[in-house]
């Protein structure tokens, strides 16, 4: 079968690959009918994580199974259905409780695994026609219809950044009524710009400098802030502070609160820097989440933060260390959350959302390519050039097979 | 200046009163611009409470800052402001903890406070020219633009109404992607349905009889459900069995879940019976909030309990106790939440959906009056006769004055 | 091997058993070394529920594994673990989050499945030398040690009653400094006790008749309060009327919360009535939890509601249905949840804190037995005659075998 | 009256000041009994803020109401109270959602007020015979008994080390049988000790240097770790690992939980070298922190953190911004809190512990002085010399008075 490989630095391949088999009983195999190319996956691409080439990458699948183990229950050849990007038991401590996103038992080196990622355990990618899913009864999200139908492109978001999103979301305590600014608006950032809206969010600050990506923030109902046009925290303070409306709401010593209730990074490491577009900072984003948070909010971190890192630009940044507003935080007395997605949480609601026509996610989907042009995609991707903000492979080929 | 009184059962007046002035220090006078008329006012007007003839009622009042007393800090002459029905001290054991609707200081005789309602304390109601506001700095949600805006009747709903079916949606753990069976589309049904699209939920169905309620619930967004075309719980039921998408996503055992997650009673005692609307029966939505909620599910009850209740058919309804199927709450290991709503818990981020144009509450408003109608509202209100859902009092009056 | 069967109304008898075989590849078959008693097991006992003869009994399980299938991961044979009385998957949609009470797929019948219990699915109980565990790697909690070591008659109470007392203080939101009011002193009681005070709660109250568990009570540092003194509710409010310093601490309008913040039923359908403890009364405490807690207070229900009851005494009952102060839970804005315990969710941190010595529930143990004398122990605690509290039959035999 | 003063680096003076008398309607004044010194005035007297000489310092105060405004309604001449250090007004956007750290009217420079401390308003502090209780209603925590009972040294703490204490339990999510690892023994290090033994914890590890600190961790309970025989991380897990009960209950893949589930900081940005006690390393205790924790764990922070700080050892450090591992923290996906607490979110329930005897705070007292001695206690406190860990300042002359 044909599969999307990791080859060096800056160079995807497709290559033919052994088709997967059931193995263990609680196993499925899955014929992959769209599998997205991820914002985290440009990290390895671009060498910035210590990620081995000849590896097959991919961890946003969804198809239609093909197979299962003799011990799986709940699923059954034939079934469509979408994988959590993060595989997990299900009975450890930590999953049953809920984090998924911190398995104890699906990867001897590390608290979480996923498929086809660097550091997540030995499981292949899916950006492939058939990916094998390990305790397939807990890390198969079933959904209706048909390959391809009008909910595919939506669907597949389900796998990744629909939930990072709302995770996002949810560490930084969105509900509703709350104001809300979101950091980046690649496909995380506008999931999480979707998220907030669907949490009943009142304002929504989505940061970014590409114009197709702010064009994105408008069309989810959320208000684009061009980085381009100056300090963004400024501009969503000025912006705020503009609003007749809200200010004259505020009572004697609201006047504090011209920030945002909530904040969310849907960037991470490899932040640009605010006033020049073409250099990393990688606390950028860091930086502005606390100037831009109101005293008691909550800021939630969904952007990754991968050690060590190769490419950073000196020795604490390679382990992930950066200078941190710490007195800051704690003047305002804000809480932050972080880490991957416990995407189980929450993508059957999501999906039901889906479902009932109360979200569209697909919307952000830019290109739908085949398995060959992948490759050149991850180019393209990685320099943002010609609308590139997400990128689907679809493998309809596979269909007639 | 003039108030509506209840002068017993069936029979509200207007009347001329003695304008309120600021007593205690803590004190503000308003001047009325917008008073909604309560479906729970209707419970005293039916003669269903021990409210005594003479009272000057009204809960649900907006206007403009006239006085302030002089320990006031927040608010000043010239504020237009809401007030949460409930009235609060702020600083007691449950007010400071965010149970304003638990006050334990502001009435002597029960752990709540109200304007103008029977066992809620020495308070005069505001459907009049002025009202007497306790405790200004606590008690007032200021609110921006001007008298008889466009936001005007949004805003007079933040009294009461809003926070209330909202409330019912928070007892309900309405979340993004639940499903929701709300009882009634009076105001507050209406409210809840809107209350649960803000905070995302997937399902939205709203029972009631109403031709013109039902209508309202389209606008909300929200499936009705007409009870007097068979049992609404099996509509419902039938409804989610019906829609292939809800049915296809279901896992082996999961067919268990075919109602809903939340349920909210948005009638209390005075619900009709589902078979012959004619006819009272006062358990008509517990009973059926039990049977349609799924296992592990949640109940929120904003609808109204009161007792005594001198109407009610036999002597355990009078002392308000009813049959309720504990085992089957057992059973589906279900929670239950009831009671008054802590407005001032949600009257601030509502206000905020309202100002940033996510929320327009006021689509349920079908009657805009002087106060000389309000006696003539009452009544028709009552019958629910001519579309009656919602009726403001408007001062505008004393605009000019 | 022997088991105990249910073999009638007020009969339970020794039999000889198949011993069970792994099945399925996720089962394991565990040997038996202690099985408890549970009060639940007594309304099967006296023929209040639809359970046919024949069945093997017995929930609350521990013991050494002793074979397991292929796709069994977690546990070998040889590991000593506990049973939570609750079956689950572990994937569907209510055990991922933490409902394993509310299994959708181990039970065709209902949303839960249990061992040995009427409508709780086709699983053998386990006083009985040997039990099959299905699913095993999600239903084994991992205890270290030796069987019949100085923790095995702690570990086995992390089977049910345990947890089941845990879970009512979680539904009634105890907390530091909190007051809480437990109604029955038997096994759920008196763990809702020691629950209670490892939360923190300032104040416990656990009501009872029986003077062996009034001791127990006081055992657990708890305050008894013995209803053939009079009304309970009435004992609890006059005992903090004269506590002092109480009562200095309260603030003008405080004096509204002379009863608890937390209410906790232990009892469930089968309650005695308050003035003649020869009678059933199935509202009495329902009526005084709802009595005893304080406005914005919380109520947990974890003594045990079935339908059909074969033994009630009129129409309504039998189905489980009671006359409920709904007004006067609407006038508190009063909480309430209940049903079985989601084992799961705590026993881990129960286990740690028995492992730590912080917790010693097996002081609620009052007679360790052999299988042969389970039908005339079963009489006993049935009568609560001789001071049987909590029964362990101990399987010490099997351990030579 | 006489009061202390800050006079500048290093130096404290008793002074002669007016005594307050009420100016607003909702003021008290207070007649102080008690007054502690608290670490975090070690910051100030260290002329590690920027601090101005001659403002009366102390914002742990307790003693009897002298003289209520008009306005006052809950408490009266004669009471005996507690204030929380932080001053709110209870009715701002923060306030009434429980942020009384936060609160947004009290102090025109930042969104939090308190008595005589830095940044923290224009408030006179409490070491002193007299204080001014702005907002009384809403600042005084009522306690029962009389002046310098067996409670007086219990209740001082409740206006700033229990409840902190106690928040930095809250914002490590420490519960019942959870392992908490406290970074600090000075009295908020000891009161979170205290703080998460009432919270349930199992297991309880606190982290000095100083012998009598690391004896007074042994009296609440907790296990004492010696920074100065190692790495105190390391040694925690040891610990861990060599307990053989904990280890046996682990299964395939939670060895990887040897960390403990929540992380407290208790000593803020002038820790000390782990490896040299006589050097400052701000980022000592956050890297700790980081490595200790589990995945999917928690940290709390109520160390202060403070900038500017004229002291510090570079630019960053001086404006509070220090090297911070995110990439550990986000591929453990913790949770992270920080800030002053919210005392009267807890001082209730915590008073309530200690009213029933379940608590008894001042154990951690070392030295209690007249205000005569305070400039010595200070040097003495700071040197951490002749066992100096809480020292009450007694005014036991105003009782005479």
């Amino acid at each position: 079968m044909k599969a999307v490989i990791y080859e060096g630095e800056r160079k995807m391949g497709v290559s033919d690959q052994q088709r997967p088999a059931v193995k263990g009983q609680k196993d499925a195999v899955l014929r992959v009918t769209t599998s997205a190319i991820c914002g985290s996956d440009l990290h390895m691409y671009e060498g910035r994580t210590p990620m081995k080439p000849g590896q097959v990458v991919g961890h946003e699948i969804m198809g239609v199974i093909e197979e299962v183990g003799e011990a799986v229950t709940s699923i059954k050849k034939g079934d469509r259905v979408v994988l959590p990007f993060n595989i997990a038991c299900g009975y450890c401590f930590n999953c049953h409780r809920g984090y998924t996103n911190m398995c104890l038992t699906m990867n001897d080196q590390n608290a979480h695994a996923a498929y086809g990622y660097v550091g997540m355990g030995p499981y292949k990618g899916g950006q492939a026609e058939y990916v094998l899913v390990p305790n397939a009864d807990f890390n198969c999200l079933k959904v209706p219809g048909k390959p391809f139908d009008e909910w595919e492109d939506d669907f597949i978001l389900l796998a990744d950044v629909f939930p990072t999103g709302y995770f996002g979301a949810e560490l930084a305590h969105v509900g509703p009524g709350k104001s809300v600014a979101i950091f980046g608006a690649g496909p995380v950032g506008l999931m999480a710009a979707l998220s907030s809206a669907i949490k009943g969010a009142s304002e929504i600050y989505v940061v970014d400098f590409i114009p197709e990506r702010l064009e994105k923030v408008r069309q989810m109902g959320a208000t684009p802030v061009d980085a381009s046009e100056g300090d963004p925290v400024q501009q969503i303070i000025k912006r705020r502070k503009a609003n007749k409306a809200l200010q004259q709401r505020l009572r004697p010593g609201e006047e504090k609160l011209q920030g945002v209730d909530c904040a969310i990074d849907a960037v991470g490491y490899q932040a640009r820097n605010d006033r020049d577009y073409s250099r990393e900072n990688p606390t950028q984003v860091l930086d502005n989440l606390i100037k831009v948070v109101n005293p008691a909010g909550h800021i939630g971190i969904v952007g990754v933060y991968i050690a060590p890192d190769p490419g950073a630009e000196n020795d604490q940044a390679k382990q992930g260390i950066f200078p941190f507003a710490v007195a800051e935080v704690f003047d305002k007395a804000v809480s932050i959350g972080m880490g991957q997605c416990p995407v189980k949480r929450y993508n059957e609601y999501l999906r039901d959302l889906i479902i009932m026509g109360r979200a569209k996610p697909s919307k952000i989907v830019s290109h739908r390519i085949r398995i060959e042009d992948a490759p050149d995609a991850y180019k393209k991707f990685d320099e943002r050039s010609d609308g590139y903000t997400k990128v689907l492979i679809k493998f309809e080929q596979s269909k007639a097979a």
